[in-house]
């Protein structure tokens, strides 16, 4: 049994793998050959925290998944940062551990962003003129960090409410292979960019329809639980084409589930990432469609991803 | 973070606070004061198996856990235990991760059977004669190891579909307390003994309420998944008491499923553990009442045993 720190787990992950892991990922799990039960979740009041714990397994896979991730907001005034967890991999012949995964959530945010790269990549126009970035979090610097593999473009633009961690993440000494701007509004992020990625906490929407120029992809991966939004529900009425990675769980708590509620479009409207995969003719067909993704991330990604470190370490990829 | 293998955990645990605990664990859980959402599972065709996460917190504790247990049932033809397991302790305020408490089941072998002695403890006769115990496997020998603590009795009487199998279990070194006879068959274990434990695998009826005598109490902590079923459902409606550890967990796969579900008894006739823990009164009131538990497993049990062995292993209990 294989216990890996954070750090073994940063020096054992190569993207490309990982990525193509998680993209066949999705077609297995849109294929209907994989089983995810619905998250299971923790809610917590004093300090504001939650957790969630997604687990699955590809029914002609050789392992199962749990992974625990939590996220408690005030952590950050305690010098802690606010996301964490970690991923355990068992064998599905015998139930025994295989491998614990101490990732503090590394992997949850790889295998996040590596599901917005293949957005990017299937859905974002041939020509992006201006990545925009909408927060300034973790998972805004993993999104731009990803996005070197699903787009050629480096040019970005970000906009978060603290324009001071719009600057830091500006200036992360990692995104050097980028020419930066920090937006001083999100219209000027929505007018020069034509994909446009959201990973923030918000709970309410913050980009919205007639901000949307044609020929813009949209990507929003902040709306992972209930109470959560980040888009105007009438951008999914707006839009040509509507992704998810599950429909099941998009209907549930994504920023679609507030589309359908106030049917604006209906469940036969949406298409999974994994069916785009497979029929790429289901993603974007000009460079005028408005595009939108909604991904709420699904445990097949932490099934797909903890095996990839897992097999590195024992060299077999 | 304290990592702990299941050797250093058999060090570290120590039976009578963690008794104590589990029986604090189970107060604290029916007086609402725990958050212990419904098990998540996955189950498996080839081969067989199953895996159980449960997971929650107290609200005035200081800890959350998250337990995985699973079972494959043909592991022993492969010289692997059929159990399995870890448990997980995080911060309630911060989400950090503690402790990895990698028991390969044997903390929910331990807990499974302090809520049996407890039980045994609150709802046993005043004078056992002889504790009958139906099942042969790891949990029928914790069973009778912790019943040590629930009764001064010292006889016992096994019966399991393998004799083989009673036979190892009746010599079992660590039993030496013990004077043990093999049963022939179940009847006569019903006509002999007055506290009746079943740890079996059963997915039907194995004791029938015309082999229960006035006076016996039965615990049964083998039927902790649908599917799954030890009791005639008949013992529900000749008892005088119908002890659940969850009411709301019984009702959905427990052997209390199967009486309601053929309405021989109502959801009115149900009384929590930890309810006749606050109240004695709620339990056995005289020496010829028929007591039964059905005891199915809940989180409070997981996070009460995660954190003793993690307080233990810091030197604060």
């Amino acid at each position: 049994m294989k216990i890996l720190s954070r750090p073994q787990i940063e020096q054992l992950l190569s993207l490309p793998p990982v990525l193509q892991a998680i993209e066949q990922g999705f077609a297995i799990y849109s294929r209907g050959e994989a089983v995810i039960p619905p998250v299971a979740s923790l809610h917590f009041d004093h300090p504001p925290g939650d957790c969630h714990i997604k687990y699955g397994y590809a029914k002609n896979g050789s392992y199962y998944v749990v992974k625990i991730a939590s996220g408690f907001s005030d952590n950050p005034k305690l010098g802690i940062p606010a996301g964490n967890g970690l991923m355990l991999l068992f064998s599905k012949s015998t139930g025994e551990l295989l491998s614990v995964l101490l990732d503090e959530g590394y992997l949850t945010d790889i295998r996040t962003a590596a599901a917005g790269c293949i957005a990017a990549k299937y859905l974002g126009p041939k020509n992006v003129s201006c990545v925009g970035i909408v927060g300034t979090g973790a998972q805004s610097y993993y999104q731009l960090k990803l996005l070197e593999f699903g787009t050629t473009c480096r040019s970005a633009m970000i906009w978060g409410r603290d324009p001071v961690k719009a600057g830091k993440l500006k200036d992360h000494p990692d995104l050097k292979e980028w020419q930066i701007e920090v937006a001083k509004d999100l219209d000027v992020l929505a007018a020069a960019c034509n994909l446009i990625v959201t990973s923030t906490s918000s709970s309410k929407p913050l980009l919205f329809a007639d901000q949307i120029r044609p020929g813009t992809h949209i990507t929003a991966v902040g709306t992972d639980d209930f109470g959560k939004q980040e888009l105007d529900p009438q951008i999914f009425a707006k839009a040509d084409r509507r992704i998810v990675d599950s429909r099941s769980q998009c209907m549930l708590f994504g920023d679609t589930s507030y589309a359908i509620q106030q049917k604006l479009i209906q469940e036969e409207q949406l298409v999974e990432l994994g069916e785009v995969i497979a029929n790429p003719s289901l993603g974007r067909q000009s460079d005028t469609e408005i595009t939108v993704a909604d991904l709420t991330g699904v445990a097949i990604q932490d099934l797909q991803i903890a095996s990839a470190v897992y097999e590195q370490s024992l060299g077999l990829l």
